[in-house]
């Protein structure tokens, strides 16, 4: 996915951004960048992070930058950030988000006179994030620049700009897919995508910037430039698996929203069992919550190994790939044998991985597994954020055993209903596909009131198919009694 | 204080040793090392680890390693293994532990005509692998020079040695402060310091080595070539603070000895409070125990940032280091607000980093914080495994304390028990000065039922500043239900 | 000034890309970069070769790069190739040149829509090679393009273009300034600026391309798309000073240039000396001509420490700065005491170090030091490839000269006739700053004879301060007996 | 070979070591390394500088160091400077030479309870300076132990050391082997190989030390502290080939020397030929002499590409193997085609090379090819200095020609006599089969002259067999006029 940073200061700002954007890092494996402006123009650094730390890799550049005011990015995709001259004058940009339509708005550009656009040797295509500096620069002004942007792509896209009169811009994705945060301290100002990195940097919460807003910030004050749009459809994907626990999105924080998870989970379908555990690292919060819920013990019969495995991590070596598949959860036998263990995890996407971490459970001794997962099954890919769990549709385990029970043309909206014989019958089968005890997923309302915010507020397109975006309405939520009733 | 592996296998053994070394990462931040002795002899590698994974800075060595046997390490000392040519051929070695008399060894050393040991840039001195190899080599066999050494150190010394034969020992301390565990698959065994590696390489627990004891492991079986000693000394602070919860010394499994302290500081101070908590990591453990004896919710209102803060790291960057003290932790304030808070944490050293977030509680709302210690006082700095958290008396804030009140030659055993004036007032003056609204320290007796072995098994110096290589007794627990009580 | 080479084949043609480029070496300190097509598209590789030789940081990209088609560049200015998408499809592009206009370009291709150009943080500005790709894609084909960046460049640039179909192109300045020659062996083409790389990759030399000419090459021929203009003004410079001994421009060698030179100067200004001596590297070709013309010995009382002096280098250690001045020679005492000596060099800039060299000679007992410059005096800073030597006017001692004996309105042309009064002052004042016991600057008919060319096919603008780009006539050799005369 | 550079001064001479080291960077091509003992002990670096000049290697570490006192080193076999401690203190120490019986030596040093020596992974044995460091801590003092080492090693080593008290000691080889050499400006002492380095960094040159001489340098003065032997076997080699033209050894520079070689081969082997010319880099200098003596042009029809080409490299891609041979030198055809050249080179080892560097030059049209080498024949291979340019007999095509004629157990001194017919007839062979139109080989009288030592203080073993370490007597020049007659 990926996550930014962006601060202006009356003071030096290096180490704020650096700290920053660090605490981003969840949030992509890719690359990090930062970009400064100071008495001597720009200055930028860009690095790999798939092997090392992003604090690591810019520790020796820390020393050299300086300057009042910076953005900074972890990015899965492009590097970043960018800095481009234009006639709206040279202007430092990083994105996040996903632009489906990105071939089609490269020939646009291209005829409008664009001339060229960097070619990536990584992706053999364009960068998203030229894409957008350029529609931005084919317009009279920043401002009309980014509405411009949100009016043509396809996807979503929240930004940073600095421009080289230093100054700082934030704009949400027009849907609010992704959030955008500010916080303030005497005399600086800082916007990000975690609001858990406010309190260690000394900065306190201001607001969260509405979809589609453009502001731009003083050291002091917080400037709207672009109204916020009236709908959002915040990715409800991110309470339930991306974010860190101690953010907080529109004022729901996620641990919080995760022991809400595990709550309903619980009460839902309540399970004798020894213990309930969590598949690390977000199933943690969602077994702490079903297990006070539940009245039962939270142990850790699987810890990560967080030393060395705290980051995704492909080995180049052909010999290590075979290894790394169960590397990074290591068994606590006396917490497994003749036990009988509730576990819960964020979602299920392929089924692999859980699967074999079942089979292992078994083999040391586990008596029975019984999988609560944090959200409905996932039936429809993300089209909004390029939500890496699942890529393709196939990839989905939902879709290939549809796929297998009614072929490439079937009705997908009936497996939605949790009360729908569809549904039913669909866990059943991975239920049994993955030799578990037994399986539950948790159901949408509950999720929304987990959340806390309306339904209409929210993305729930992998698991309704329904988003504002496509018919202007989005998911309605059938319950009475969920947060989304207030705006009945 | 570091850790090791070792593998000898009818295969080849090289990513065995890679992921087994990886899993001791947590004992040690400073180098890492591995060597194999294959077709073309030895090879080896030594890489800085401090701000990247020891998996990181070794994935390249490893499609240029090859080999049926090795031995790798995590060192907080000199760079190893070291491979040295001697009079008993040439040798790898790596060894963890600490060697007070290091200096007068070196002298006996060159007086026995040794020409010469290797000059540190580092540390100014010589490394105490190379002196353990050369007192080794003083003798007639590997056999008899690990029994030299183990006579000659004060401190403390475990070891692995693979000779230019193939031929792999392991050698544990004489009092077995330190573990060395072994495992076995399929035409390979393996020795290692941290059992929870060997599950996910394929390896079935087959026994601690003894005390003293000198193994040779060859594919199939290991040899004990040394007997194992009649007494033992086991660290008891690696169940506290170093170990990795799903290890197990001595058969004692580290996370539900941390439930069972938990447990028991619940049991002897209850406490009226919203939520039990762990600090990160080791508090984790301790927490859960401690909620579920006292039946109240564990929450967690401080998450660590793992995916960039796993490991210690200090930054080079003046301006950087102001920034670090507190950044690896994060509060999430709903968890905190307007709550009365049990907090549990291994130990207490200087105290500095606790007071300092006690007061970011208070200043985030936080009503009440109870600190639940989970071992005893720390009275006498280590002398046996340069416990790193203590590295000088004065850094203890008991001595400081002491020092405060009788002056530099107080009598230190008035402190140790629980239930006397001095440890009462002692502990009430630590409670104040980090402004902690309760204090309770594990007592001795339920840390020793809470490891389960006997108290005569166990080293308790730094609490009871009794040792059995001091005066051949060591501590002797004092209550009559404990599991030393078996062999009273 | 940097340097290209482009080759395409029937086979792999990485390794003749590699060390074609890297023969390119001594054009440029900056950057280095490799641009390939293969059957995964473009892959690219630039590096810093400011402390590292080319092949040294290219070394280990070249075994996972593979493609027929390829183009490589030495760059003293902006990291290349570039590879860009744009309406007339993805294309690599290197440029070699300077373009005195590039803010201009830059206001005009905003203007026309261009929207944004990346921003270099190390010059603050844009690129060159970038503007020229921009350029190109204003129009309908890269024929068109081509003959567009050569109509609105002020300066030159000679350029490589590789497209995403396979095709070659290169296109020499307009004016001819800089080279580009071809050679071909069986199965592949070949395209660079320096002839001498073409022997030991198996090349045969095939023909310069003309002035402002544009190719496209494939494996077996090479097809002219633009013809060559009818007026040429290359560079004289390449043979005094640039060019390695070892390559022809327009057919005239270097080093046998040189030879000549040396010789000319030896007829013109005969001196009774022990030996001729260069200044290295250039000097040494120049006095080889001197000494047999002469008819006294040559020796090498200065040697170049190439293993570690080979290329320029700027520490980063103030420490370091100011020894670095006089390190590259090393003198031979026994070759410079009690001797007469007469120095060649290629030229005189600043003047600063031959007057250093000039005091060390004498203080190591050198009896006379007669200098014989192979060129005239240095009076118009160059216009047309940023040649290094001479950045400013001011730069120049000639120029500091006229200011301080005319003031800065000065008629700089007064002072190019060797045989007029002001000329003669000039170079006694030089003589007398920088102590030589006597001075002479070649004559420019005797320079232009050296060379072998017309003077009408030469520029010769830092000499005359004309230029056929400038008045369409360009310099006018006064002699009737200079290969000019054929022309007249 | 190697060599290495030592200072002590009052004021910081870390600049002074770090330029006076990289001035031996001609001497080897594996690993460069720097040692200082400053106020915080001793500091170290060592780096691999295969691919990258030595002053790129160590520019980064030149800030961190400081210090009144260091020792530098270019070394083609172990890693360097060792620090080590042992009963005489701690000291750095560099070695160049070659131990022949350093096998022996390790086994009687274990016999002596020298109890290990560090293992090289690269070489699979122990490193000569460490065998060397500790023969001297077996002794009483590091006068005894430098004697020690002087008596016990078979081949040659001369040394620095550095103790941990300051003292900076030079020891040369017994026979005086390779030379050492003594500087001083105000305040400032440096010990070093070649003497070409001591005029750019402000030194005088003070005088050669003597063979087997121990001195102690303070930045003042010389302190003799083992007088030098009597006799002298310097190797003959270093004028040939080895040392850099600016240098001079016991007061004879080797470029003078050089001219005297050419000029000597001209008068025994005159030649009708259009041009003399140098094979780079060494053959230039002997070409030189060679053309004033013959009264014809010096002419450089091949050029070193010296901007990447500085020194030896070898690639690790396999494509790039192939093409690396004949790369280094670039021919210019026009001063080839039709004409009849004399060559100059140092020596003859495989005659692999030059064979194809003819056949090069015949097909760019050389008419005929005279090659006179600089030395004899080599027939003995180097027993003292491991002179890499012939590891084994059979590398010698001397050596081949002889067992092809005679067998292994020919007598070889027969092939010593240039009037002999042997020699005659091998000389034939090896003309013909480098097919060259003619070829001669220096005389040793004339070698012996060209150098101006007296023939007994030379080592002359690889022409001669002869060597005063064998039978205490060496060579003895039959001739009456060479500068040995005045020993006689």
């Amino acid at each position: 996915m990926g996550g930014f940073c962006g601060v202006i200061s009356k003071d030096d700002c290096v180490l704020d951004l650096f700290y920053g954007t660090d605490y981003h890092s969840h949030l992509g494996t890719h690359r990090g960048g930062l970009a400064f402006l100071g008495a001597a123009g720009f200055q930028r650094s860009i690095h790999n992070i798939q092997n090392s730390p992003f604090r690591s890799k810019f520790e020796n550049d820390i020393s050299t930058f300086s300057g009042n005011v910076g953005i900074g990015v972890i990015s899965d995709t492009d590097p970043q950030p960018l800095i481009m001259h234009s006639k709206l004058g040279a202007f430092a940009i990083v994105t996040v988000g996903f632009i489906n339509n990105i071939e089609q708005l490269k020939e646009e550009l291209f005829e409008k006179n664009c001339m060229q656009l960097q070619y990536s040797t990584t992706s053999k295509m364009v960068g998203p994030t030229e894409v957008v500096s350029a529609l931005i620069a084919t317009q009279s002004s920043i401002i009309e620049g980014v509405k411009y942007v949100q009016k043509k792509i396809e996807g979503s896209c929240s930004m940073l700009i600095l421009d080289d009169k230093g100054r700082l811009y934030a704009a949400r994705d027009r849907w609010g897919r992704t959030p955008i945060i500010l916080g303030k301290k005497d005399g600086a100002m800082i916007a990000l995508m975690e609001s858990c990195a406010l309190d260690n940097l000394g900065y306190e919460y201001v607001r969260d910037i509405g979809p589609g807003e453009l502001v731009e910030l003083t050291p002091e004050v917080d400037i709207t430039l672009l109204e916020p749009g009236k709908r959002m459809a915040i990715c409800s994907f991110l309470w339930v698996y991306y974010g860190y626990p101690a953010s907080s999105y529109e004022g729901r924080n996620i641990e919080m929203m995760r022991y809400r998870c595990g709550s309903a989970l619980a009460k839902r379908t309540p399970t004798v069992a020894d213990a309930a555990c969590g598949i690390p690292d977000s199933g943690i919060s969602h077994a702490l919550g079903y297990a006070h819920e539940a009245g039962i013990k939270y142990a850790r019969p699987l810890v990560k190994y967080t030393p060395t495995w705290a980051r995704s991590f492909m080995p180049q070596d052909q010999r290590q790939r075979e290894h790394v598949a169960l590397m990074k959860l290591i068994s606590i036998p006396g917490l497994i044998k003749n036990r009988k263990l509730v576990f819960c995890d964020d979602s299920i996407v392929r089924g692999t991985q859980l699967g074999k971490q079942a089979a292992k459970l078994y083999s040391e001794g586990c008596l029975e597994t019984h999988m609560r997962i944090a959200c409905p099954p996932l039936l429809y890919p993300c089209r909004f954020l390029n939500f890496s769990r699942s890529k393709s549709e196939y990839d989905l385990i939902t879709r290939r055993y549809i796929r297998g029970h009614e072929g490439e043309d079937a009705d997908i909206s009936k497996y939605i209903d949790p009360d729908g014989e569809c549904y039913i019958k669909m866990v059943e089968f991975i239920r049994e596909k993955l030799n578990l005890t037994s399986l539950a997923f948790q159901r949408i309302d509950d999720l929304i009131k987990a959340i806390g915010l309306p339904a209409e507020s929210l993305c729930t397109y992998c698991w309704t198919g329904k988003d504002v975006s496509m018919d202007g309405e989005g998911y309605k939520c059938p319950c009475s009694s969920c947060p989304c009733a207030s705006s009945k």
